[in-house]
């Protein structure tokens, strides 16, 4: 049984950690990832929003990038509305509880954005899908701690029926976003060789388009390998 | 679709009554009842709370006892952890939620206690059934306004009115095997212009390798040609 791990990206209060970290605890999940949240960490208004839920607080991680903090993550999801830019699937809680509960092995995680800004872009780049939670179209107000909240919820319904997909341990785990990164930096140099990223102010936009393109296969190890092995071949002079 | 009204017994904070009403509008419902508010109503902390919320706090009825409430209703959940006195039939949020949208007419209620206490017996024993969400039984610590969420949430996962899901079409489509096959092919040509292809025996075995990686992630057109851009860029000399 796959259990995610929250990740809240630059949260702002220390309140609406400690709620998530009830929320979570909830329906039994106990990783917390912090992303260089505003106030620092420890925050000492944490613990009481918190409710008992200390534990959670006390082995929450704190990292200084998203991209850190997902290095051993095979499986993460941009908890955000759809958004027009982004050529990324889209799922539902539901969806995304039955697909992490059938990861053969390796990790989940769920990233969340700021209180009042949410998710940027980039840092939606960095997961395999967007997770949005259907919510009215005239009057869609969930703060952080709810969206979390239901979506640990969600993945705890799955849990409770035991859904166990056979079929998937036969397939090859996807590899862990260090690895992807990697084979993604090495694209990256060797297209930056032969002079592709121009002009210069359209780099990040065109590396954010190829690194959504070969996040989305969800590639293991075996494949990452042999794509390494063909940009080399392909840069040879 | 019958929408179930929302019955809070008692509420002590305004705030908690305005959390209540953001959650319930976020999924579509709009029906408050309140039984004896503590601090009486309305309360001018409950607005701040509902975050935007205000129509179901402007439309939300008081009531003097949750019998009153409760007069118009066909069918009853009483929103608390199961109880060793109390012969009820006890159901899930998603159990709960099918048999309200099954209901063919006439009004469906949940009862939600107070925030220290919750439901006294009496109140249970005036609901047909109770509804228990699922939670760790190592650490319970739902509060009122998410209590309200989770079941608002769960009925309108049932109820497909007018929220937004996220859905297939949002995504580009798949692009073709012929410009699957054109893709495959490019890479090849590059590939072998640099001699990647040795020794010559294991060329085919190689080429089905890379294929079976390239049509794995169900590209669309537009990654396509991005990715063609790659190889000519990669392949310069």
């Amino acid at each position: 049984m796959t259990k995610p791990i929250i990740v809240l990206v630059t949260p702002q209060l220390g309140q609406n950690i400690g709620k998530a970290a009830r929320g979570m605890l909830n329906f039994g999940l106990t990783e917390l990832r912090l992303i260089a949240p505003r106030d620092g960490w420890p925050n000492p208004e944490a613990g009481p929003a918190a409710s008992g839920a200390d534990i959670v607080l006390e082995k929450a991680q704190v990292f200084e990038t998203t991209k850190d903090a997902l290095a051993d993550c095979n499986l993460v999801y941009a908890s955000t509305v759809r958004r027009r830019e982004q050529v990324m699937p889209v799922v539902g809680p539901d969806e995304m509880a039955d697909e992490i509960h059938a990861l053969p092995q390796g990790r989940a995680a769920i990233l969340f954005g700021p209180e009042r800004s949410g998710l940027e872009a980039e840092d939606v780049s960095l997961a395999d899908k967007i997770v949005t939670v259907p919510i009215n179209p005239e009057f869609g107000s969930l703060n952080l701690a709810q969206a979390v909240i239901l979506l640990s919820y969600e993945w705890s319904r799955r849990a409770d029926a035991g859904l166990e997909k056979p079929t998937a341990k036969d397939l090859e785990p996807p590899a862990t976003k260090i690895e992807l990164d990697s084979l993604v930096d090495h694209l990256n140099r060797a297209l930056d060789e032969k002079g592709y990223f121009f002009p210069p102010e359209r780099t990040e936009a065109t590396q954010q388009t190829l690194r959504s393109i070969l996040t989305k296969p969800g590639w293991s190890e075996r494949e990452l390998k042999a794509l390494h092995g063909v940009i080399r071949a392909l840069s040879k002079g």
